[in-house]
């Protein structure tokens, strides 16, 4: 392995066992005093943000990105705002669920206890290295971030003023380190890094969440992209579909929790679709359509096979005409990506068995999908939204950043 | 992809939709009928195994590993016990935990749901086979089953038993499916199969898991070797300390939660160390030992540093002094594969600081490391003891073969 990453993964399993056992309150003193730090250093993480963002728009970075990229005043305020929030949660560490006395006397519970090292995979979005920062170190584990090539000044500029709070502190400041070293070859490297790395997650696009996927060999935690459905049933509240599907289209559009594709009974197509179709034209939505909805849509676009996997991120949305609520069901199970899906109905059976066999990490009746994030669902705090199975599904807060470990207690026991 | 593993595939995910919600009484009956039909083709399954029993011997298969092949008629009761047994224990799949109402009104819980499509790749023991797929039906899940070339007959001859039992209850009988070709090829295929299979779990020994941890893309619950210490404290009961170590190092050597590793504090080496020596050699278990025990120890071996990292499964232990409850634990992290690890004491310091720093998926004070075990810890089953720390961490019961999703009740909610 690299001399470097080597040298990494030691000092994060080193600083691991002192990480893990701080008290809440040893680590919400450094959450605070890394927000004070971060608002005191304002011009310096600024300054370093410039070079970045020259070099960004010198490689013609897309305005977008580069508006991602940028760090300003109000844009450091928030990031230790996030801090503070962090600061104010409480700490699941520690925690002892369900402890039982077996028939031989031995107590046997599960106690929360941090992951141990994470590693973070971003893109150019330098507010994930303070708030992954943040949310793994308030679980007690160590954190090894690697971020965008694009980001790098930024990246060093605010991991470094986290370390020297965490020197200050005398707690290791290698509770978080950065890889600097962006090739791919590294990259490549750390993803295999099963030694020193108990969990890596990927925060970003399709892309590089495929990417680790595919050539992690340490556990990943995948978070999602989401295609995610609102199925307008035959007995629905037909203003409500309409407001439901309006706020989960186009509330904001770039984010994964966005409904990119409707399914709407055929009993209720000829007095629901004109009305939708016309509140979303307003909002110039494009409509690609299956060839029983474009009759009543003018100006719909003919949806092709590709449409109904689409994850448009866009002011773009599918729409299909079904026959029942198991075709809707069918669909949705052969089409989605397991993040949200919604049925607007007012037919007990039908909300039932929607809620049932609609494989999704978050299944809602008569709501907008928008709402699976971490900060709606009470958590505090969000590090993203997983559309796995195993460990967490859905969003993820805290907790999702801890497992247990069996603690026993004995006098003596030994086994038949 | 390889054209049998395609169609496998997709008859696994269309059986998935029918068998994730089955009933628990449906479910059930099908394992009370599966446990009956083992036990009256008990012929059909032993001339099946005996065709891998002849291939074994002829292959030169050593005694040790033929005998874990062979079916005998009470060995098919004890699997159709097995399957009775799980029938007999509670469904954990629809349980829906800590709903609660939002600010906004809306309800959200989190609903018990199987996994999907399990894929578990195991080496010539027959009754894994007739277990996993027990388990797995258990919790509503889908199983392909990738087992040992050298038990392909009985393994065929137990799917096919089940299967049959499958279609006379009007069930799919793709809810089990056995993967034949038991090419590399085949195998390494089979891991990167994210599409149609959710989980895969490897049951085997440290060259198998190892194997699928590398090369799978496919989430994996590893279970794992055990490098399991118990460490003497000077405040310990010498006597409870020599019962426990003598039962987790010689009741059963080749299991996982068997002791590997014995740690005795300096102050209590003089009196204790040649006493345990004696019992242990008494049963002619082999002492690796440091300079300070061999000199207390006639007979024993000196360790080499490779020794602190073995997991023997053999009637071997190695044996070292430390000065220290700090030492030992450091020691212990040094070393340990994550699994079961024990202090004997009276000190109340020394056993929570013990309990609070040793990472490990099950720690005790006072009590053997042998009862780390799904049965001991009351769960009634097992499917294997994980040691990583994703998703589930020590022994696994039926809640390990489970996820959850989120299902949210509105009554209109858009988001602001």
């Amino acid at each position: 392995m690299n001399e470097m990453l080597n040298t990494l993964g030691k000092n994060a399993r080193n600083a691991e066992v002192l990480v893990r056992n701080l008290s809440a309150n040893e680590k919400n003193e450094v959450l605070l005093k890394v927000a004070e730090a971060l608002t005191e250093n304002a011009d310096t993480l600024t300054a370093a943000n410039a070079l970045d963002v020259e070099n960004g728009r010198k490689n013609n970075m897309p305005e977008a990105l580069v508006d991602r990229l940028l760090l300003t005043g109000d844009r450091i305020q928030g990031m230790a705002e996030g801090l503070r929030q962090v600061a104010a949660l409480e700490d699941p560490v520690g925690e002892v669920l369900g402890m039982k006395k077996r028939p031989n006397g031995l107590m046997i519970g599960q106690k929360r206890v941090p992951l141990g090292v994470i590693g973070i995979i971003y893109e150019a979005r330098p507010n994930v290295t303070a708030d992954a920062f943040a949310l793994c170190f308030k679980t007690g584990n160590v954190v090894i971030l690697k971020g965008g090539s694009d980001a790098i000044h930024s990246n060093e500029a605010i991991v470094k003023c986290i370390r020297e709070v965490l020197q200050e502190q005398g707690i290791t400041e290698d509770a978080i380190q950065l890889i600097t070293d962006t090739s791919r070859e590294t990259t490549a490297e750390f993803m295999k890094m099963n030694q020193y790395v108990d969990v890596l997650i990927p925060r970003g696009g399709r892309g590089l969440i495929k990417a680790v996927v595919e050539n992690s060999t340490i556990p990943v935690i995948e978070t999602g992209t989401g295609n995610c459905h609102t199925y307008v049933d035959e007995t629905a509240d037909l203003q409500m579909a309409a407001d439901i599907i309006m706020n989960a289209k186009t509330q904001r559009v770039g984010v994964c929790n966005a409904c990119e594709s409707v399914l709407v009974h055929e009993k209720v197509k000829d007095e629901f679709l004109p009305v939708l179709a016309r509140r979303l034209q307003e909002k110039r939505v494009e409509i690609r359509a299956d060839e029983a909805a474009c009759e009543l849509i003018p100006g719909a676009v003919q949806a092709t096979e590709e449409d109904w996997g689409r994850e448009y991120l866009d002011y773009i949305l599918s729409l299909k005409v079904v026959s029942s609520v198991e075709e809707a069901i069918s669909h949705i199970n052969q089409y989605n990506t397991g993040h949200s899906e919604a049925i607007i109905t007012n037919n007990y059976e039908h909300a039932q068995k929607f809620l049932d066999q609609v494989d999704a990490a978050a299944v809602y009746v008569n709501a907008s999908t928008r709402f699976t994030d971490g900060f709606e669902f009470g958590f505090g705090a969000e590090i993203g939204i997983s559309t796995q199975k195993l460990h967490a599904r859905g969003p993820m807060g805290l907790l999702a950043l801890t497992t247990t470990k069996y603690i026993i207690y004995g006098n003596g026991q030994i086994r038949p």
